[in-house]
């Protein structure tokens, strides 16, 4: 029986799967059907949810005697955009001039197309592997990511499920393969502050309280210092007012209320509970400073609402596999990559809680964008990077 | 023939009219009838413009040998708002514990009714003015005050009619009759600053740049250090923020662009000029100090736009004008009245590019509320210093 080690044709076999998110698009389905023949046992927990479209997931398990290595990623893809823009079709997996073009190419179904081949090419030399390996492969990464990695890890850990290491496929690489392992994530947070004040005339701002003001201060305590200079391991800690609203459409009136939001991506200084302790201090020491100001007898008043859950900080220290990865890298690549904690959040916000857990696959550049594409050549070197992988981890 | 000597039954007369801005509610009519059989002249013109309401005005004249006084003053009234909740209707000139109420008796149909009972006890005593009085009676100063004072004046001049002196009858006084005489106006001006950026995500903001980090530095520097501290005559300039509007939902993008408005009413250590040219000074700064922040290779990009005509600062330094209505005042109520600045602007805007203008009018408290109301002793009081003002400024 022919196995799926050629990682083109993986990859052509699911672009044609038109899954923007949260449509299966027969994804999963063409998967399961790749990692059949090696012996995968696989389940399609369906999760649902009040208000979110129900998801389709894959849970594929192949048993070995030894170590459990997790692979996850998403077959869930971002919409096309305007499809006329497109020089090939995006679900076409059209192949010119040594790229294949098609949305979900690098983010993430490539990623998963060279996992599996890398597999089946360690099977077809070795007859089998030296541990387990589970694929958690979910339709809701692009989505609100409810119904997706989070759910089936749970489905999972109450089979009884344990993992020693978990790959996540996402494109690691900023500009070429072997650039970039990402080994942890800035948490995030996400507020909005409410600043209440005394609707007035603007001839007569002694008879009003003018939130605008208090909100410059307010805000500006939250710019300045900065939360943190960095860390050994990731960037420093940042704040983005991400609106501000009112809604006066009068020039002569000032307003009653105003609110500002803000996104904070957060490192290992704080935790996302300490770093909303320190919101409110800052805010509430400007608010008090506001007191002393134009004869204002109380401070300005104000509420925030924290929105949404926020996402941890985390940092991968498994030297294991940290290092076997880094040197898998190396041996197909001919140079180190980078160890980074930069950029967005993943799903593995949601693996971390279960074991170490390292980022790494394609190319990222033409990820969300019209045109995405992959390099024909590059699918070859991540193969060869995972099946390299398996081999020393497994060891 | 019975002159219109009463105050209280004038002001009655003028209250029954339902004059909300724009409807003349037939108190021009009344108005003209009352000055009549004193032997004043009166025109009745109309004003138009595109996207306003035509507006009726009354421009009475009772011609004498000497100087010319102006007064000043609108009979249109902002709305009842819940007419449930007026202790007396609005338009009833009901009379209850020495308070008459209804909408216009302080703002300003009172002030009407007391000059002209001022200059009809004055006829009655006397037999003549020595001089000539012009009522100039707008039915547009609660509106948006383009078909009103402003051209009845350009009217009247235009028929070859100039003035020595003004009195505009607004309730310029805070608590009680003699408080305060409006010796001039800070002047208003009003922006709009758009704040350009590059919209982005928010764990990126390397790659965006954030309108609304801009839009805080720029602010704080418009808000200090204060514009300036006072002058001998004016409070300090004071520049109020309106609104901040984004409309951005998504916490995780930064906008591409922001807008702030803005509001300044002005000393006459500015003109709107000078005062236009320090606020783009203080942005342009602002702007370029965000250049030396993080990274940026160029200053933050913005735009103003001023909005509305300004509204020009002004102060009458006519001693004739303000010691003869002083002492008047005085000499009534036995104490003197502050020289005040302060407050909103209103039609001496527009006289005082014609004459010497001062304000002084009934108690200004109740002004635009629910159950505004006069003390019917006021009534008497303010008619006796008008009457006084007129014997002792034709002298
Ligand atoms: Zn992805
Ligand atoms: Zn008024």
């Amino acid at each position: 029986m022919k196995l799926p080690t050629d990682p083109i044709e993986n990859l052509a076999t699911l672009i044609r799967c038109p899954s923007v998110t949260p449509a299966e698009g027969g994804a999963l389905t063409a998967l399961q059907a790749m990692l059949a023949p090696m012996g995968f046992a696989s389940d399609r927990p369906v999760f649902s949810e009040d208000g979110t479209p129900d998801v389709e997931n894959l849970y594929a398990r192949l048993s070995g005697n030894g170590p459990h290595l997790m692979f996850a990623g998403h077959t869930d893809v971002v919409p096309v955009g305007d499809e006329a823009e497109w020089t090939h079709p995006p679900f076409s997996a059209a192949i010119a001039n040594g790229q294949m073009y098609g949305r979900g190419t690098v983010d993430m179904k490539g990623g998963i197309a060279c996992f599996v081949a890398a597999v089946a090419r360690h099977i077809e030399k070795n007859g089998k592997l030296k541990g387990s390996v589970s694929l958690v492969i979910t339709g809701d990464e692009e989505g609100p990511s409810i119904n997706g990695t989070d759910k089936l890890l749970k489905w999972a850990v109450d089979r009884g499920e344990t993992w020693d290491a978990a790959i996540v496929g996402e494109p690691s690489n900023p500009d070429a393969i072997g650039d970039m392992i990402k080994i942890g994530r800035r948490g995030s947070i996400s507020g909005t502050i409410t600043i209440h004040g005394v609707q007035g005339h603007s001839a007569y701002p002694h008879l009003a309280d003018n939130p605008l003001r208090s909100l410059v201060s307010l805000l500006d305590a939250l710019l300045v210092p900065p939360l943190d200079a960095g860390t050994r391991d990731f960037q420093p800690s940042n704040l983005e007012p991400t609106t501000i609203d009112v809604g006066n459409p009068t020039v002569n009136v000032t307003p009653s209320k105003a609110t500002a939001s803000f996104n904070i991506r957060f490192n290992d200084t704080w935790t996302a509970e300490s770093l909303q302790a320190e919101i409110h201090n800052r805010l509430d020491r400007a608010a008090r400073r506001t007191k002393y100001r134009k004869g204002r007898k109380e401070p300005v008043s104000f509420d925030v609402v924290w929105r949404d859950r926020p996402s941890h900080v985390f940092l991968t220290r498994d030297d294991r596999l940290v290092n076997t990865l880094t040197k898998s890298v190396e041996s197909v690549v001919g140079r180190r990559p980078a160890l980074s904690t930069s950029g967005g959040t993943s799903d593995a916000r949601f693996i971390k809680d279960y074991c170490p857990v390292v980022e790494f696959g394609l190319v990222g550049k033409t990820m969300h964008m019209v045109d995405e594409r992959v390099d024909i050549a590059d699918l070859e070197t991540l193969t060869q990077i995972y099946e390299r992988f398996l081999v020393d981890w497994f060891g």
